[in-house]
């Protein structure tokens, strides 16, 4: 067999690989001749290839033993590909018109085939720098968000389900450990890999590693992050891992996957957004001042949170009385205690929610991998006062976490910060 | 071969398993024809032989594949002989002088080999009811608490060891189950296995189903319980699973290990001498007024929590420029945010500790497993109102936890109860 054993492909060897792979080459129709294959890898980490021929198309995405965009001075374990698949198969079973279905998945090749999202799909982080809104985003990604992590928590599962896998997902430590390095650890220490709009930032990023309670705080959130196994997290969901359109919005890229904090993923979603509203004055001209759009990210924002909990806690009272282990209805049996046990619970994912948005801006400020909502603000020094408000805003997050009671008063800060 | 596959012993083919068992019958001597084996089990769960011969001894443990005090009604995986090797292994490596040396694992038979712990070694409990004291008990209860919650953590370990160590136990998901439905469950619902000391009782367990704040609390500990793997914890550290002399003191039965909150430990121990404590004055009688004994236990309580604190942070401060991936010293490199991560740390796992050591009390009194401290007294109305004392002040811990800010608080609050 040519594709016994790892290779990396490129657009040639794949037709290859697609034409003695029936799973594939069947997804394209009769005539194979004219498959075409652009390599589309944007991301920082993989290949991906799309594949359209007459009869139909297809995504490939391959994992190589290194990270893309560092090279193979940065080794990192192809066995990613295959925590990928497993987790868009599991998200896709519970959110399946928000992940993209997987045709087929070789772990000898670290390769995924999966639906190609065509245009006009675009990467969300690249539709918020443009200034476009889209009217379901917050309907469709709380969707995704709520089912996700409730149907694989203990909320839904039995302790022995969860345990499973949970043990399986160990297994992607590497990945988690790369989270550890670049979102927890090195924005807080030197690093031969942190950058920042330099000379404007470089004395906010020295303060950042100075500043004692923000280093406490950090410590906490990553003892969560490695220590507490309560959902089949994304681990990697920022506006750069979400496709959408006017009508749809799909979740790529969980290769990062694994048992975490609820409050990682959902963190992840509204700390990019809040780095997409600061980003916006650095994208405002004559014609458009973006006034109008900063308003819609903020309601986006906003929503986003209500609606997960409106839908999370719908989710929680269908399934009250069934198999979940979490909360045994012969003892949370009354409707007050319900409700109690209800308001701690998102109390607490709230907290946690703010204080992983809160690290996971940071870290694309003053850390190794910036985000394009910044990057294209040609302007350094109008760049660097963009950056700055959010690292404030992302500070204060950070450190006064627990005193927000509501989604409300984080956009309102948002707003006092602008 | 005899033994190849799985089969329950008894005492007579106890010594046809040693004698074909090199690695048992080398630590007999040269002469196996005066073998005294003696079952000992009084434990709730598998069987103990106690192995004699001239030239040396050892105990043997199986575990059947149900619960030994219950019967095959309520099967329990014989795995759990497994997990208890390896606990007392892994336990054994970073606290020898406490943990007693395995000899033989036989994984088929669910079979352990162990050092015998020779009289006048005897359970911890059965001391505390004879109001025995051991001057040495917590100087070493603290060191075998310090160093295996410690060298199991993040603090000391690399998320690749965490994460492998993590997952193996994940495996010993049936015991945790059991713990899930003992502690955390049935003492708040009507359950068929719970049992108090009734009609005084009555009316106490009947309050313990019904208090929603109790069960809002008890929810939070289970997650704690279920998701949080913080250290490899012995899982069942009790005053049973403890055996002393004024010398020695070994902490055996680590069947229930797995990676969970450190406070899971700490608090079962403490939970379990204040109820040794509220037991007392049903001890008391015209020779022994049980007075002096009850302030030695408030003593070991007050002192086994402080040297468990010095000896963490001690362990903490010798290890950490070391490769434990929690704090990195690139980061937590001041000694003033050394002493303030420290003291969150101890701060959040002193409280986990009552709340556990709380839930653990509940279950010991209206749960399915009674202890011996108030079961040996036979007044009835006696006993009752001791455990009432014990449940009260379990009541409160469990839901003012957090505003108990030093051992000291904890043991004014007994005092004031008892
Ligand atoms: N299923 C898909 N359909 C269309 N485009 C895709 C699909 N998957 C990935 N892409 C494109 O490839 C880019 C990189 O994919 P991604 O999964 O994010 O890889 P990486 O792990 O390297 O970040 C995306 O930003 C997107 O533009
Ligand atoms: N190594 C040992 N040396 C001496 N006695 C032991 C030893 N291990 C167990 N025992 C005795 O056997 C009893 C039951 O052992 P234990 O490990 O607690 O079993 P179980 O899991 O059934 O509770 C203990 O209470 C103790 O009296
Ligand atoms: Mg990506
Ligand atoms: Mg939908
Ligand atoms: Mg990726
Ligand atoms: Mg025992
Ligand atoms: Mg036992």
């Amino acid at each position: 067999m040519a594709f016994s054993e790892f290779r990396s492909l490129d657009e040639k060897s794949l037709i290859e690989y697609i034409k003695a792979e029936p799973a594939l080459s069947s997804k394209l129709g009769s005539n194979l001749d004219d498959i075409k294959i652009k390599e589309v890898g944007d991301g920082n980490l993989n290949f991906v290839y799309i594949v359209v021929a007459l009869g139909g198309s297809f995504v490939i995405k391959q994992a190589l033993p290194y990270i893309r965009c560092i090279g193979e001075s940065w080794p990192m374990t192809k066995e990613r590909a295959y925590f990928e698949a497993l987790a868009l198969r599991e998200h896709g079973r519970f959110s399946p018109e928000h992940v993209p279905e997987v045709y087929h998945f070789d772990r000898t090749m670290s390769l995924i085939g999966m639906r190609y999202l065509e245009p006009p799909h675009i990467i969300l982080r690249k539709g918020l720098i443009a200034g476009t809104e889209y009217p379901l985003l917050t309907e469709h990604i709380s969707e995704y968000m709520a089912r996700t992590l409730y149907f694989t928590s203990l909320l839904y599962r039995s302790t022995t389900e969860h345990k499973r896998a949970v043990a399986e997902f160990c297994g992607n430590v590497e990945l988690c450990r790369l989270t550890e390095q670049v979102v927890f650890s090195d924005p807080y220490k030197v690093s031969q890999y942190n950058r920042c709009t330099s000379p404007y930032l470089d004395r906010d990023a020295e303060a950042v590693r100075e500043d004692n309670v923000l280093k406490l705080e950090v410590a906490e959130l990553k003892s969560k992050f490695c220590e507490r196994s309560q959902a089949l997290i994304h681990g990697d969901l920022h506006t750069g891992s979400v496709m959408v359109t006017h009508e749809s919005t799909q979740v790529i890229d969980p290769e990062f996957a694994f048992y975490g904090p609820m409050g990682f993923d959902i963190g992840a979603f509204l700390g990019n957004l809040i780095l997409a509203f600061f980003a916006q004055d650095g994208h405002a001209n004559q014609v458009n001042d973006r006034k109008t759009y900063k308003e819609w990210i903020l309601r986006t924002i906003e929503e986003t949170w209500n609606l997960f909990h409106k839908k999370f806690i719908a989710l929680w009272d269908e399934h009250k009385d069934g198999s979940g282990e979490a909360y045994l209805p012969a003892i949370y049996n009354n409707p007050e205690l319900q409700r109690l046990v209800q308001k701690k619970f998102m109390e607490d994912l709230f907290h946690d929610t703010l204080g992983f948005g809160a690290a996971k801006m940071i870290r694309r400020i003053v850390g190794v991998a910036h985000v394009e909502d910044f990057e294209s603000i040609t302007d350094a020094s109008k760049r660097a006062e963009c950056e700055r408000r959010a690292l404030e805003m992302a500070k204060l997050l950070l450190k006064e976490r627990r005193k927000f009671q509501a989604i409300t008063e984080v956009v309102l800060a948002i707003r006092k910060l602008q």
